[in-house]
């Protein structure tokens, strides 16, 4: 029997700039996790929920984490957990999500204030935070409250897991969800997770993958001290020569990783596989317009959706201790450190792709036969995570889509990592669903992120039917 | 006949704190020309040269130079020029220094406050500008000051031209003295500029050769804005990744240079030539110690020696637009620029090596097969120059030294370059003197720049001395 949610959806309509004006004040908490100075904004976050969540009847905790490893003068913000409901009738449904940011800055290049939420007249929503991930944190909030407003029964036991840390490694988080696993969180039936994007910007999807990611570190030094390149230059051996040589090993213009053995760690396509991408709703087109350019590595779908998806990537992010202000400054550093990562996909173990991003870092400094110093490590990894789409959690969740948005949705992987989702899983043994509110062209962790008004509303009737839906759907387990 | 200098002497002596202190107030002011907003601290500080001057007696102009090309809403700093002295019976000696100082900040890792001078107990004067070029600069306005305290005839006309942009190539400084050159630069006699370092630690030196410098920026672009890479990562052909690949192709650990035909430009080494290395006073010990390290390219101090002073060297010195703080970003940067330069020596002509670099970057990034989009330019450059070190000003200079350091100084060439030396040169057919202040252990660019107040005191008797020399020397040109 289908719920009856009429009502809740058009209190929702009636409540959306009520609904704005909460995002538009968490937006306004530049709650970047990165940045040591900001930390005391973290924690602000962190109380602008609690506080929220209050005032709706929720019994909330700020549970300390303690000191930011490697950084102990620093507190590591609290996580917010929530119980909305204690009903032993009910399902309990643990949703998770993150009121910390990126960095961003005006002088990014962004078109707005990126800690002003500003809605443009095709309401779309700018701001940092906007979609990735305080929309739909704000999102549960804001569905339980149109059903107060209504008076309508809310249908599940609603636990809430929110973290300040998610852009810098969720540091402390996991031994946290281990730890409360048969605690705070003995009661769950499935997990809900709303942290990620629609493969494009008309269709909804459910997200059953995510790629892992682990990120290193290359540190090349010499010199005690950074040097005159006029004075140094053609006597020393430079730390920055050294470092972009190094870099330049780890992979081609188009894509493919050098790193020997990684390509062998990736589960093989198969046939089956290979059909199933041929079917989502997905354009070239669409891809350029998000890329903002053509300059993609393949022509097609399936190639672009594999990709992302199944196969693993490597980035260069940058390097720190070298010049990097506009204009021409002449030094030669004296400790460079590149960064890069690499997305991870099954079977790939971390511990197996670090080994092999190691060795190969050592082979290669040592054909470069330098006298400086080299010092490679991993900063912090996340791993790949596959669940089962069949789980009674999806079909809920797919009979939400189609109620809210009028279409099945695509059931997709992501190339990003979640790697929260994966802990969820492993340590509470259930079933975890990704659902994804803002869509691909809201630019999360760019310049100008936005969350469209449309997705921000829609998608708090999607939570709350959602919610619903699993209330009804039978526990079959696939 | 040997001037008289004793007096001279002792009066700088007793004056040495004042001179201290002209230093200190002069580093206060941190006068970061390639920084924007801190022009009106550049601004400032050739106020405060204006103001010093004019309580010395000297006629002081401030010569505007107009809007900085490609940033029109700035205004270059003024050229000080001033004249002491208009006696047609002496000789006129035109000295030039810069105001201007590198960008500084403690969160580069200096050990005190860049803008404030501070003074060890080993008598090293510390911050940003003390040696480069502050303190130079000072030196002969404190030759000028000393002078009257004693009542000792100001041997030569001394005609003075500080420029406030000399970090940031000279802008607009090349027009100002050929246009001057038969103007207020007419009279001159010869020329001196104390904007270089000793060798080492112990020996003085003058300096008749500098090799020039070729600054190229070479950026990469593609996406529209900067990606998630979890997202993008393995779908589109990255910038950061061509840039790496480009930068390693330029120059090897060793320091040889990569592009093909940059070798064949320079003046081959001759057996005379090469037996000039052997008596320069120094050592790889000392190198090591300014280096900071054993991280030197050639063990011995002939190859060093050539090294820095007649073959090119090329430094990677950083990415702009790439993610360049501590930490992890995730980031895809959609436009990276990477700068480089090129020390150039005798018989390479700048267009020369421009054609040879660009040609060589295209050629490379068409090797890459990238859809992406390369632009390269030039962003500065200044050419090489040597002097001929039998004129009377340089054994004016040499009998200066000699009578205030009690040793005959090497006669070097420079890694660095200061292309005003060779506009000076072609602009008033005169015969250019580098005479160096501080030594090489002095750190100029580097965190913790400073001059040693022993450098310091003598130097201003050094500059006073070489006057006196100059103005008893037989005119022979050789
Ligand atoms: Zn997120
Ligand atoms: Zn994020
Ligand atoms: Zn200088
Ligand atoms: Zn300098």
């Amino acid at each position: 029997m289908a719920p009856k949610l009429d009502g809740f959806f058009s209190q929702v309509d009636s409540m959306s700039e009520h609904f704005i004006s909460r995002l538009r004040a968490a937006v306004a908490i530049p709650s970047v996790s990165s940045e040591a100075e900001r930390r005391p904004e973290v924690v602000r976050m962190g109380q602008f929920l609690v506080t929220e969540l209050k005032a709706l009847g929720a019994d909330v905790e700020a549970r300390p984490l303690g000191k930011q490893p490697g950084k102990e003068h620093l507190e590591l913000p609290p996580v917010i957990v929530a119980r909305y409901g204690n009903d032993k009738k009910k399902r309990t449904i643990l949703v998770y999500g993150h009121y910390d940011v990126q960095p961003a800055g005006k002088e990014d290049g962004w078109a707005t204030e990126p800690f002003e939420l500003t809605v443009d007249d095709k309401g779309r929503m700018f701001g940092r935070g906007s979609t990735d991930d305080k929309g739909p944190v704000l999102g549960w909030l804001n569905a339980i409250e149109a059903h107060q407003k209504i008076g309508l029964d809310f249908p599940v036991n609603l636990l809430m897991c929110f973290e300040g840390m998610e852009e810098y490694g969720s540091e402390g988080l996991d031994d946290f969800i281990k730890e409360e696993a048969d605690k705070y969180f003995k009661d769950v039936d499935a997990i809900c997770i709303s942290d990620n994007y629609w493969l494009g910007t008309e269709k909804p999807c459910l997200t059953y993958g995510l790629r892992g990611c682990s990120y290193y570190s290359v540190e090349i030094s010499g010199p005690g001290q950074d040097l005159h390149s006029g004075v140094f230059g053609g006597t020393a051996q430079e730390p920055m020569t050294d470092l972009v040589r190094m870099l330049a090993t780890l992979v081609d213009t188009n894509g493919k990783i050098q790193i020997p053995g990684i390509a062998d760690l990736v589960a093989p396509l198969t046939e089956e596989e290979k059909s199933i991408y041929r079917d989502i709703a997905f354009t070239m087109d669409s891809f350029h317009e998000s890329l903002g350019s053509q300059t993609t590595i393949f022509p097609d779908k399936e190639s672009t959706l594999m990709g992302r998806w199944r196969y693993p990537s490597l980035s260069i992010h940058g390097i720190e201790g070298a010049f990097s202000q506009p204009g021409a400054k002449t030094v030669i550093p004296a400790k460079v450190i590149g960064k890069f990562s690499i997305r991870t996909v099954p079977n790939m173990e971390p511990r197996d792709v670090d080994k092999l991003v190691f060795k190969f870092l050592d082979d290669e400094f040592k054909k470069l036969g330098s006298k400086n110093t080299l010092k490679a490590s991993l900063q912090h990894d996340g791993k790949w995570w596959v669940a089962s789409p069949n789980h009674w959690n999806f079909s809920a969740a797919g009979k939400a889509v189609e109620r809210v948005w009028g279409v099945k949705p695509d059931l997709t992987r992501e190339g990003g990592s979640i790697p929260v989702t994966l802990t969820f899983e492993q340590a509470t043994g259930k079933n975890v669903l990704l659902l994804p509110m803002g869509s691909s062209t809201d630019a999360a962790h760019s310049i100008n992120e936005k969350l469209d008004k449309k997705n921000y509303i829609e998608g708090v009737k999607l939570l709350g039917a959602y919610l619903h839906y699993v209330a009804e759907e039978e526990m079959v387990d696939a």
